[in-house]
Order: structure tokens, then sequence, then C-alpha cells
């Protein structure tokens, strides 16, 4: 088989795939701004140019170390699942099944960020929301890999 | 529309896709070599093996962070754009728009880790090729979006 | 030449793209039980929430830090290599050398890990392993840049 029937711009499964992963590349886009926001907000700067702009030293700030923990938990799991769910739509898998998967892991890491993040809810909320993703592209990644053994 | 008219490796924008995302990938591996001599330099190591292997103890230095920093941005925003450019190309956008979105793009970042860790200019030098990255794939994320709801 | 003789499902080369993608994407998310792991052994947390679960106090812990250092690595390498190798595969390279690229990358990578954060081996073993994947993403990056020239 060659992959026209699934990269086809009709195929509800790219298109699916195509738009899910731009929403989350508007999620991580979104991090950055969190992370500028909490740092004017609390005067808590990285580098000695920018805190010298606002009269400031340099100093981590426990608002803005934990967004910065929430995006580098994005880099650490949504990188890895783009390359997961491309393999696992060359798997040829059930258009519902694909989709509810995209649709999950993407809900699970807005979630994951919000109770992380933005409104910090006790746990098992982070655990929970990570662990959707985190066996979503586990998954994904071991379909691939079984359907792509040689 | 099957995605066979764009991928093809006469289509200019396919090839301009290809050409400077490896550029990209080229400037995030100079990183990891802008590092290690950072840390050479500065006699400054992550690892209890590495400083014992230069006689020193493991410590933290401005010039390493700097350019750790740096590199930090390079893995929010690079992979992300990869993924954002990927799916614009699909909502065949006109061939001079794409390139020079490619172009500019990538010209942003190799100023961006210039201005960061190779020669400190002050802002808003950084802040402004950090900008016209974020904005470019923000910009081709909501595209795909909106071109592939459903 | 359009792409489809080589995103075909029956292309060897393209069957290994996605089998040692798929494999090195179950590596990276091995990285993030690893990390939980040395985190409960060690009782060393990120979050005051979490630490207050295990009624201790945020602190930092070498085993923690040294788990995530390699998993940091591997965010500055791996996603990169998926890159460089999608475009690789598109340059037309022999399906024996393109083959054990992957091997050699996705070995190399499996080995990293193991002498970094699994059973401390002296240098050079982390060196080494680390030098193999950089220069095969630099290969194939380099090799894309000079096809894809425009």
């Amino acid at each position: 088989m060659n992959v026209l029937s699934i990269l086809d711009t009709e195929n509800p499964v790219f298109r699916g795939f195509l738009f899910y992963n731009s929403a989350l590349v508007l999620k991580m886009l979104a991090m950055s701004s969190l992370t500028a926001l909490q740092r004017f907000k609390n005067k808590a700067f990285a580098n000695p140019e920018d805190a010298a702009m606002q009269g400031v030293k340099v100093r981590t700030d426990d608002n803005v170390e934990r967004v910065r923990r929430a995006h580098l938990n994005d880099l650490e799991n949504i990188p890895i699942y783009f390359v997961a769910s491309f393999g696992y739509m060359l798997t040829n898998p059930s258009v519902t099944v694909a989709l509810n998967l995209f649709r999950a892991f993407t809900a699970a890491r807005f979630m994951h960020t919000f109770v992380y993040a933005v409104c910090v809810i006790p746990q098992p909320a982070r655990g929970l929301s990570w662990g959707i993703g985190y066996f979503i592209t586990g998954f994904m990644a071991f379909q691939t890999a079984c359907h792509f053994l040689h």
C-alpha cells in the first residue's frame, strides 16, 4: 500500500491529525506567553539584561517555575506524540478509534496545563491528565513498531 | 486533493520546507557544541564525572547557562514550527508567501541565537527575533487549524 | 519525482523509519517513568503538592537530576533527528546505508541513556554514544540541505 489513501486531505483521520496537532502547537505557544506574563507579574527574570530593564536582580520565582515545569512537560510529551500519531495513522487504524485518540490526547494536554499552571487543582488531576497522554503515545508507538517490524 | 502535488520533490515549497528545516536542525546541533565549548572554557560541568576529569567541582556558570537558555528556547520554538509548517504547506498556500515565511523564520532563529548567546546585543534584538518566529508559527498553526476544521 | 515510491509502506527504508522512530518514542517515554521512579525512591519532588503528599519538602537530588539531564539530552537530539531522517529519506539514499544509519542512531541513543542514567559507566562511553547520534543527525541534515538547495 502506498500512503496516498491516508495522506489525502479528504481523509478524516489525516484532517484530524492536522487539526489537533495545530491546536497542540497553539497551546504550546501559549506557554511562552504565560511564562512571560508570570515573569513580568513577579518581576523574576532569567537574564541580567531583562532584570536590569525592570530595575531588579535576576531571581527565580515559584509561579514562574511552575509554568516552566508545565512547559517542559509539554516538550517531553507532545513532540514525540506528533511522531507516534504520524506512524499510527499509517498503520491504517479505524477512523473512529484514531480520531478519538487524537481528541483524548489533545483534551488531556489542555487539561494538564490547566490544572498544573493556570489553576492548581490537587492530585490526581495532574497525574491523570499526564497519564492519559502518556498511554496514548505509548499505545500508538507500540502499534506502529509492531506493524512495521522488520 | 491528495498530497501528491505538494509532497513532490519538484515543488519549490516542499523543497524549501526540506532545505530550511535542515538548516534549522544544523543550527540546533551547533547549540550543543557551543554549550560544550563554554563548559570547557569556563570549566563548568554538570556531571561529577566530567568535572573530575578536569580536576574541578560541579558548578554552574553564567556563560554556560546563557547558551543553555538559548538552546532551550530553540527546543520550545523550533520543533513545533516543523509541525506547523508541515500542516501549513498542506493548506496549499501561495509559493511566494510560504517560501518567504520559511526564510523569515529561519533567519529570525539564527538571529535569536546570535544576539542571545554569541554576541549579546541589547533588547529589543532578542525579543524581536523571538517574536518573528513566534508569530510565524502561530500564523501557520492557525491557518492549518482553520483549513482542516472538522 | 513525487514521493510515492518512498512513502510506501512496502519500502524497507520507510518501514525502518517508522519502526526505529517508534522505538525511540518508547525509549523517551521510559525516561519519564525513570524520573518518577527516582523521585519516589529518593523522595525528591519538584512540586510542593507532590512533596506534601509524601510528607517531605521540595528538594533536588543528584540521582533525579542525572535522569533529567539524560532526558533533556534526548529532547535536544531526538526530535531534530526525526526531521533530519525524514528529509534524508527523501534524498533517495541507498537502502542499506539508510537502514544502518537508523539502526546506529537508535542503538547509540539507547546506549547513551544506559551509560548516563541507568548504570553510570566512565567516559568516553557517554561522549561516544552521544557523538554517534550527533554526527548521524548532522550528516543527514547536511545531505538534505545539499540535495534540496535552491
